[in-house]
């Protein structure tokens, strides 16, 4: 397997434009005065991200998904227009069959696990536009549609199938490969869609999978009208989206590259470092918080007006987007890497105005994208399988939304000084701008047995400082300056020495107490249980499905039962 | 490992008497005058299931947990007197070190994940004991308690722990290890005690576990003694659980063995039969409901009286017994079986007269009892990580509590027939006398999006037909009789031929739709995560933790973080 024999890869990047955009095309029809973004698929052969698989029949690799997700954050900055999303593919008779399985097979387990994180992560955005933007999105199967190819379609609101008597939706991972639809497709089934159980048993062990009629009683697809009627069908669809939208204008903000500088230490962006320490396999993440006043960065946006003026320059927008490239380049580039220290710097008082005047303005159009795309890039942190440290020290800016980097991590290490104070700082958003995957924000998650700890934290406007914090119970320990370096040198070398595959289990867990949602158990239950089935030699042994597919010999299982 | 140089093990058999017990005292002191029972855990070195690994320090395997359970279950029937439970340990210094290390590491993957689902079902049947029938448990930790040690406290309702200065609480799997605490500790902490994240990440992550006053401050255990008062305590938090416990009185139902008689081609009960197909890797497990009127089994019960007079005689007592046990022999001694078919026979009538008594007499001691033996039985089945298709033909009697095992199943089979009539039928005990793990009941997980089915299919008292069946929704497929044979054979050679493993992960997806509770994360989330790491050459690889534990050498780890 991919574990033993892969090379070193090249790193992936994850950002890109619709002017390199090799797969997806991202259109604006005229038909609907430019209100519905068409996203085609049409993945080129040899577009693989990687030699050694060619991309047939619209199948995809992680470079496609990221495509497809800087297409869907550019319909929300860039085209405030658009108030409905049509997925459809570009090929003749094929919509997309899913994930390339050849890819998948001379994957490692590492890059075959982040790569289902990121498209789960991609989808779950599909759907966040639609319930908080205004979005809705419809998918136009307009040829067959199999294993990730459905669990797309089955991301977006609706979905149309063109009933040609032979184009049919399948999910056949179970039977095929021996593994499962783990882009949510098992979940979204009977979580989503509410298909039967056992309805969805039988439509996850057919191979081929069901057709129009069939599709539409067991509530697989919302229609299947005839190839002729199709075009008809997916216009009036999106027609009616565009026209329930409650997307609110604003004015386009052009999203730039980040032009970050990259070596073999790290990354350098504006607002953004990370430092890799290989010996120590570890790393430290800091944000920079906007220099206050009119020196530095400029003054920050006071008003909608004015971050609509400053567009994707504002801090609000660029240190987040940065911090979401080195959230991605953490989990895909950084393998060794387990233990990540996060670090803020900067005016906590600048952070808070920001924040008061996005919480003040969350109705506006920009500020909620904004506030959406913050929302996002903590919830990437939270789903990061890596232990985060959050480290609060003289000169920290840990506050309002950079507070919930620390209330995101595993344990916050905050300096009890000898003198001078080291303080952190909550701001309005912290009381529910950022829910996490489950729906709780990371105060409630944090203060699950005494919930009203939650509004105590909140009312402490002014700084808090180590005493308070601690009492608050917002700090794990608050060593002084005589133990601080040892004490946080020894836990972090405790840490990294830790098996890796613990950590991530253990932390998948302790994270998410609570509620549970669809987004937890896509996460949770049917990733842990696709991790497991990608390390069983029943599907990527010598003698594996996923291995043997395509190939003429047939799998040999183990057919004891766990 | 295990899963390459396991000899074929003898079977394991899950009944037991406290007259056997090697590893368990269940004691009634006189001090509270029989109202509270003492678990006392005591297990001799040399007591192992199999042969390989000492069971030093109060560490257990299988066997000892079949005793547990046995014990839990007879407090439930034979003992109706007690009102609490206190869990303790015979040893000095030592409360129980967990699983045994040397016996995970010597079995096969199988085993290890039917071993922990085992123990995570008596560790609920504590919870729903304090939950359902009025009797709490207290944990007495009086010595050190680590790994599932702690969590056996954890699943009580409150742990006292002596507080000798040494004493400590801890979950070492991950830093010693390298695996999880996967009997329910990680989600018990977040969860159910609602430790806070960050300290939860400490305690799971110091091997050497936290202590007395800490371990209270942390909400880890409730009150930490000093050992000189640690029995005190134990009878003053005792003596509190009787005198708020609502258990109702009944007079003691004695359960006798259950006498199986067992060859190669099965096991045969008085009212359940399970048939093994080596060849074709499927089973036939079949309930036959008592015979009516006054012949053969007698007449059943038709009030609380009766069934205290017939004691574990009454078919609704025995039949579930028995196929509990069927269902465990299933899981743990017969791997290879993929498929089952779900059959019944008898008469419907029968079973809903006796339905219609117990849910007219549900605040009755020993009918509650009965209705939460019977749930735990059917939850019990839905846990059971092999394909179920239930048959409905001539003579079937998917009746009320029967029809569960129907509803139970990934798929139900219904003949059409060409005359005379096949039908289901419903009992009051339907309407939620038997929540799943999920705190829905079969039906309300059935129609997910359709919940008003529910109760359509309620009030159909009368038998239902195979058309009428169809129409509600409750039959996946209802061949007629020229189809019937072939449509079964095929549907099963199919099932059979696909991964055990995907088929594994694709039911425990499918089987829970819609609400997550603390049991469907440990099962889900929790487990899932734990048999990923089970697969992990860090834990279970030549250098891997679990396998070099004990041993000189150090564990080496692939670091890279998936």
């Amino acid at each position: 397997m991919g574990d033993e024999h892969a090379a070193p890869q090249p790193p992936v990047r994850f950002e890109t434009h619709p002017d390199k955009y090799r797969h997806w095309k991202l259109e604006l029809p005229a038909e609907h005065g430019g209100a519905v973004a068409r996203l085609v698929m049409n993945v080129p052969e040899d577009g693989g991200l990687r030699p050694g698989y060619p991309l047939k029949l619209n199948s995809y690799d992680l470079g496609v998904d990221v495509e497809l997700a800087d297409a869907l954050q550019r319909i929300r900055f860039e085209h405030p227009e658009v108030k409905a999303v049509v997925v459809t593919s570009g090929k003749d008779r094929i919509f997309c069959s899913g994930a390339n399985i050849y890819m998948l097979g001379s994957s490692t387990h590492a890059f075959k696990v982040n790569f289902c994180k990121f498209t789960n992560e991609t989808r779950l955005y599909l759907e966040e536009m639609s319930a908080e933007s205004g979005i809705p999105s419809l998918c136009a199967v307009n040829g067959t549609a199999s294993g990730g190819g459905y669990e797309l379609a089955i991301a977006c609101d609706e979905i149309v199938l063109a009933d040609d008597g032979s184009t049919a939706v399948s999910l056949p991972e179970a039977p095929l490969l021996g593994v499962l639809p783990g882009t949510g497709g098992l979940t979204r089934l009977v979580d989503k869609r509410k298909v039967r159980r056992d309805l969805a048993d039988v439509f996850s062990t057919v191979a081929e999978g069901v057709r129009g009629k069939r599709a539409v009683e067991w509530g697989i697809v919302d229609e299947a009208p005839p190839k002729a009627k199709f075009d008809e069908a997916v216009k009036r669809r999106a027609a009616a989206m565009v026209a329930r939208s409650k997307r609110k204008p604003f004015k386009a903000v052009t999203l730039p590259a980040l032009d970050a500088k990259r070596s073999d230490a790290g990354v350098e962006y504006k607002y953004v470092s990370l430092a890799i320490d290989r010996a120590a396999r570890t790393a430290t993440l800091t944000v920079r918080a906007p220099s206050s006043g009119n020196q530095g960065d400029g003054k920050q946006p006071a008003s909608p007006a004015e971050l609509a003026a400053a567009g994707a320059g504002a801090w609000c927008i660029r240190a987040f987007r940065e911090l979401d490239d080195a959230l991605l380049d953490l989990r895909i580039n950084q393998l060794d890497v387990g233990v990540v220290a996060l670090k803020t710097s900067g005016d906590a008082a600048a952070v808070v105005a920001i924040d008061e005047m996005l919480a003040a303005n969350k109705d506006d159009g920009l500020v909620r994208e904004v506030l959406l795309l913050q929302r996002r890039v903590l919830k990437r942190l939270d789903l990061t399988a890596k232990s985060f440290f959050a480290l609060v020290e003289p000169g920290s800016c840990f506050a309002g939304s950079l507070l919930e980097l620390a209330l995101a991590a595993d344990r916050v290490y905050m300096l009890q000084p000898d003198d001078g104070e080291v303080t952190l700082r909550v701001s309005p958003l912290n009381a529910g701008a950022f829910p996490m995957s489950n729906g709780l924000t990371r105060l409630q998650s944090r203060f699950l047995k005494e919930p009203e700890r939650v509004s105590r934290v909140l009312e402490h406007t002014a700084p808090i400082d180590t005493q308070a914090a601690l009492d608050l119970g917002l700090v794990t320990f608050a060593p002084d300056e005589i133990d601080w370096d040892d004490e946080i040198r020894i836990a972090f070398e405790e840490r990294a020495s830790m098996s890796p595959d613990a950590m991530t289990g253990m932390e998948a867990s302790l994270r998410y107490g609570g509620p549970e949602t669809m987004e937890t158990k896509i996460f949770g239950r049917l990733t842990a249980w696709q991790n497991w089935i990608f390390q069983r030699p029943n599907a990527v042994g010598e003698r594996g499905a996923l291995t043997l597919y395509g190939k003429p010999e047939r799998p040999e299982f183990d057919f004891r039962r766990t």
